[in-house]
């Protein structure tokens, strides 16, 4: 099999998968006047690996059978293993235009943790869940498939369990058995272009109790699967061209709600089912590998806003303020010290079963950073480029003979800087921070890979306070 | 005269004023279907002073005349008629949907200020403008006219004066004078609502040298005047409906890039000609009242957000959660502020020329809090809402039957809550933060009436450091 | 009787209370070279109301008798009283050179929330509470005496409620009746100025349960009442003079831990016995009136540092770098919002029981405002004065003509700024943020009057989120 | 020679250097009661590299002689190398009780710059500063010295350079030459641990113009060099014993202001004069180097504040409370990106004339990361502690049998905790945050290795702007 082209890739899309977008069954999400400008933007993952210079990075040969695979499903066991994972990501995102292209990375994310948390399974209970893993990884693989993965419940009241809510379906579950294999229901919100992917792996997104053994469920299916419903969302997508939204109308991710309308699965796709205390553990193993993936690719929305910054300055002439100096300064720290602690965590990682887990104190600590500070971030790029943000005139004035001179002399800044390139500097720090894709950048960096909450709690549970106690203890003269 | 009607308004706005709208030029705005829905947010300026219980509060006795007129154009006397503004200004803005309809708090800010500063200036130069300025006052009042304000110009290099920019125009100077008038030529940039007022009033942005006389102006045109021309923003307009954009898709501002094309003033509308030091107060009066304005309609913005948060974090079920108690929490402490302080700065007052001016520390520092806090406030509300705020799906898959039942099922929250109205509420949120309009908020709660840095400026100017620095040295034992 | 005289005050101190300092009893604490600075300070509130231009603010005619008393025990009705209070508080602590004198003010707080409370419990138990309450202000109010209040308990396991800790003494509790009156026994932790007070008003600190019924207990006891024991507290005080620590060798506030050693309480100074569910009403209204105290007071402390930051500015030459304007900017915002929020609380004041009480949300949110934001004043303003804070030489080194010259030449500041003036403002900060006081001040600022987290649980009790949710749904078209 | 003992470095010091504290000329700064105990915090130093496990880490093979050194004068040539020394710089602070020990490391760090800077100056002027420096390094290395440095002026005012002051010698400057060598003028404010090092370094403190020529020296002096004095600061200092101060009544620093009293620098001890182009190189060198130091010795402070404040929620019983778990994530999160982006600027270092330098935008982040958020950490910490950090009873007090039981039985915490457990770590949390010892901490953290201005600038001159502006202007459609 080997690597796919682009085209390949963009031609198994039309398999005959239930998309739903605007009230709407899409047949092909290729052909779509919307859905196809995120098709392109994916397809970009499989482009990127057939060019120089990125050919290097995107491709490795499998260490067991000497083919070339893409780097994404290469496990890894070093240090230098995740920081070339990282860089991989980042560098994608970067051609995807600050967009991360997210259908490779969260997928090998999963199947990392499956890896691991299928052996302590097997351990446990003396399944086989590590065998169906490993196929199933080796067709991905062999394939160059692009994944999905399913994991953020519904949810319903979010203060109870599963088997607490309203109706049984807020959680996905287990609904029967069959010799085929097993029926599930339920619906899972925010998937990442899994309109857009061959497979869909579904994980469970919480600790579980006993009593809720039927949600304590792991598996995967082709999208094209019957009984399988993307609902796609609106949201973020912009009508207007590329003058007034040079990154969104060119770059876009979809999310959909995601519908089991029970489905059968085959047992051979089924990776956990009612070993309730290890829904806990595979969730929080994917999240760990998947908030590295985030660190990674939040890097290249974070260049673009600080070099946009950084030019409106130039060309605004403040770029000698004070308090410009300031914000910069504080933007430039922003982006090293995501990078940095993405860096340090890939150092520290640790193994697990033969694969490097990067660092979880430090990883979290890099995405709480981020979450934590990126609203304050746009404020500062917003300041620097001033009101014109949302008061410009439209790319038809600029054409307009009745008012295109005036434009041109009235809206430049510094001497050499011609009007139309500031209203373009304009419109992507625009399209960025205050547009719906801006709030579609806002919503996602503080929801996305789970909330800032979710990252305390991780990294108290990981943090190692006992060392420091006793370090406390001794100076205070305690036993 | 007296009060207008909301149609006598609208109808007004049919004067044949240049106004354009995406490389169009727009013959009537109360037609066009976007503008339109402007206007009619707007009309509600005029609409709600036809009704209870508004009325008292819009509607009050002119002083001299005993004739009912807009409350807008009461000259402040005492902290109560302050209070009273801010009141209104208030409550006019809760009606326009937390968006301020500001055709006639902007233009009696101004108003105001031209009657401290005439006085001044006359008494130094011996000219004759308050009585300008009344005479145009008077009308303003006797005919309810709808004015809008013209200051930021354009700047070109923000870091030059206007004498030392690469061409002259990059602030609106006079380039001759006639027997009827001035001529003017430049523009001035985000005039808000100037397609939707009667009457335009000109101010300076800036202290200016003694080179920079010919920039310093200020007077007041017919928004259909000769040699004006309008040309509209496109941003923040929404396509869509009030379902997903319930408050967008209703209530709106407008800004222009306004173009003074050699435009004569005749000399009864000359406000300031030449007398530069007076350019420096005139606009720091101005911004002195309309801070306080400013600061008088943020309050419903906020409010909508608090409620939004306070009313979501119930419908998921998490309002006991102590991370959002600790967000609402500082949700309410930050509206509380806001207010506080609002209240405080009409407290405080100054009379001066026998017009009451809001404390300016006070002004300040209520303006800056709010800007500063603004970004926060909406990564806090965007956290409790959940990342279902860009990942829900369209108004139409609610309607087709092949989705709504899984909507209906899956996007509940709390047992009683329906997903529609989650998904509403969802919506109410992400146009408010996450949406075109959303990112209107953000750059206008950071750039409009002035940056924080501006801000800044004003205090430090404003604050008696003196009396602080006393104290320190007595306490100090220095000299 | 009518107003005391300083003397008086300090007289009235050698009663034979039972105090304790660094494990000595002490007879007479005027006497005790470190006590008795704390008694000269807070001597200071009787020596005002003798002087000018205080007297006005310090003394009123009682509405009543129209006798002249201390205006701490005037009840206020209206706003005007609030503000008046406010503006005492605020005056006496400038001349107690930025500390709180804390003699009459806090008990002041308790009197009133007495009066308050007394009238619903009587309502509901049938009780004589408000006689007994108001005869006791009677005394204090005739008499002029100087009162401190324990509220806090020591608590022991702060999660645990009184009746479920490890021993039943962790609240101050009535270990029985006798028909002189109620025996309690406990202690209350850091009380302010007991060892300087006449005498002792006890309240409950907390909501308890009907299992907590006995510790539900608030009364009043002369200071040298047998059992009463006070062990008061070393931390903060300074060796050294006023060269090195300006304020804190001059004004001193000290707390005690309180022990209440089987203390007989007599029936006429009880004022709640058992009416376990109004220990916490009790707990909140003087809560009510006493963080509006401390808002009153935080202000001089923040004076002193805007004018001491300000001051070295100048004295380093910085005054106009921009990164010092933006701190001074920042620091005088901190002090007109603690003071915009003040006055607002007072403006917003509600009647209960015919007592004006200031609004708490106000209240509320100044307080955390201040405490949310002092360490980060203190740190602008240390920097600001740079690190010769911690690293100039000592008096001694001035007057040791060795090394004075050396000092004189080169620890100058800007021109005419002379080395021994600069030394002694750095001394000034020091000693108000990087010393044994600095620290108590860093402490007191965050845990005097309530934890932030009190402050937000207040503040969302009494926030009316009603009112903001029905905008949410009005605008999101919700029923 | 080889290594020193503890007993004769502190031999060593009895040298006859002109140190004066409080007015008095010290003549063994080794039998001083107050200074002693800085000696015996440097001495650790030497003892360290005596015991287990601390001798692989502190001594090390000289790369030429293959004799044991001190690590700390290994020229770092890689990122093991960098990281190797920031562990022994964070071990030895970890033992100084987070007190950094200062005698090798600052020194080192100098003598790094020197090597880089001095080819640089020799290439471009001729001169042979190179062979001065390598003989100079040689001979601290070999006979284990302890050196400071001295690179702060006293600058008088601080917006003037040099030869603009009000006198001359706010800079140290050159006066005069002879044939022996150079005689040199001025003061160098806060050197620390000068009067307990063999050798005292000196450097320029900024950039220079040619009118400053004079003032571009650098040059190094042992201690008891005639002309040479130092007063040394009392800040700081508790009188108090180990029960109140665990850390600060063992663990000291020590700054002095350093006089040079037309000193005679011979030849082969000056390593610039007057080539003024390399005086800001010179010292942004050695910055590099120490800022790196610097983050590498502030962990164990913060370990310190973790730990105390992780066992003091515990000793309170809040630590499973909400807002506790979130203070403590913070603080987790700040120690982990200190550290995480130290490892990181190890990593990411660059070779300069061979020697790894390590990388200066990640450590200068990490550095103003530290000094940005620790008096928010200190904040935490205090309020996690409570208010008895300064109101509890002093040591005596336990001692006193009228008061010990009531001290036992009331200040438990939680049912296992003993009361004076609970005080000791309360002491601990005092003496680090709220005492003379938390105010010399807190002024260090935002003053020492320069204010947090310098960090922002050193960032913005070495942050690759130019990428992340090339990526904005691709995305924008620019050219």
């Amino acid at each position: 099999m080997g690597l796919r082209t682009a085209s390949q890739y963009l031609e198994s899309l039309r398999d005959g998968r239930a998309v739903f977008y605007r009230g709407e069954r899409i047949s092909d999400v290729t052909c779509h006047p919307l859905l196809r400008v995120a098709a392109e933007h994916t397809a970009l993952e499989y482009r990127l690996a057939e060019e120089e210079p990125f050919r290097d990075l995107l491709v490795v040969d499998d260490p067991e059978t000497r083919e070339p695979i893409s780097r994404y499903f290469h496990i890894p066991r070093s240090s230098e293993d995740l920081h070339k994972r990282g860089t991989l990501i980042e560098t994608t995102t970067r051609e995807g235009g600050s967009v991360v292209l997210l259908i490779k990375d969260i997928g090998s994310d999963a199947l990392f943790a499956l890896h691991i948390v299928a052996q302590a399974v097997d351990r446990a209970h003396g399944t086989r869940y590590l065998d169906k893993v490993k196929r199933y990884y080796e067709k991905c693989k062999r394939e160059d498939l692009a994944l999905a993965v399913a994991q953020t419940d519904v949810k319903g009241n979010r203060s109870l369990r599963p088997s607490q809510q309203a109706h049984p379906d807020y959680y996905v579950r287990v609904v029967r058995e069959t010799p085929e294999g097993i029926v599930v229901r339920g619906a899972k919100a925010h998937t990442t272009n899994s309109v857009l992917s061959n497979e869909l792996i579904v994980l469970p997104t919480r600790a579980l109790g006993e009593q809720d053994r039927d949600y304590a469920v792991a598996f995967a299916l082709p999208i094209n699967h019957p009984g399988l419903k993307l609902i796609a969302s609106p949201s973020g997508f912009e009508g207007a061209g590329t003058f007034h939204h040079p990154v969104s109308a060119r770059h876009k991710m979809i999310e959909s709600l995601t519908i089991f309308d029970d489905v059968l699965v085959p047992w051979d796709r089924v990776f956990l089912k009612g070993e309730w205390t290890f829904a806990g553990p595979l969730a929080s193993t994917f999240v760990e590998f998947h908030r590295f993936t985030a660190i990674s690719y939040k890097g290249p929305l974070l260049d673009l806003l600080v070099g946009s910054a950084a030019l409106m300055a130039e060309y605004n002439g403040i770029a000698r303020a004070s308090h410009v100096q300031d914000k910069l300064a504080r933007l430039c720290m922003y982006v090293a010290t995501v990078k940095g602690l993405t860096q340090a965590a890939a150092l520290n990682y640790k193994l697990v079963e033969g694969i490097a887990v990067p660092d979880p104190v430090l990883t979290n600590t890099a995405k709480y950073f981020f979450a934590r500070n990126y609203h304050e971030a746009v404020r500062d790029v917003q300041d620097i480029a001033g009101g014109l943000l949302v008061t410009g005139p439209g790319e038809e004035d600029l054409q307009n003979p009745e008012t295109s001179s005036f434009i041109h002399r009235y809206l430049g800044g510094k001497a050499e800087v011609a009007a139309e390139h500031r209203l373009r500097l304009m419109n992507l720090i625009r399209d960025l921070t205050a547009s719906n894709f801006g709030g579609y950048n806002e919503v996602l960096a503080i929801h996305a890979e789970g909330s800032m909450e979710a990252q305390k709690i991780t990294l108290l549970r990981d943090f190692d306070l006992e060392t420091y106690r006793a370090f406390a203890r001794r100076m205070a003269g305690l036993p």
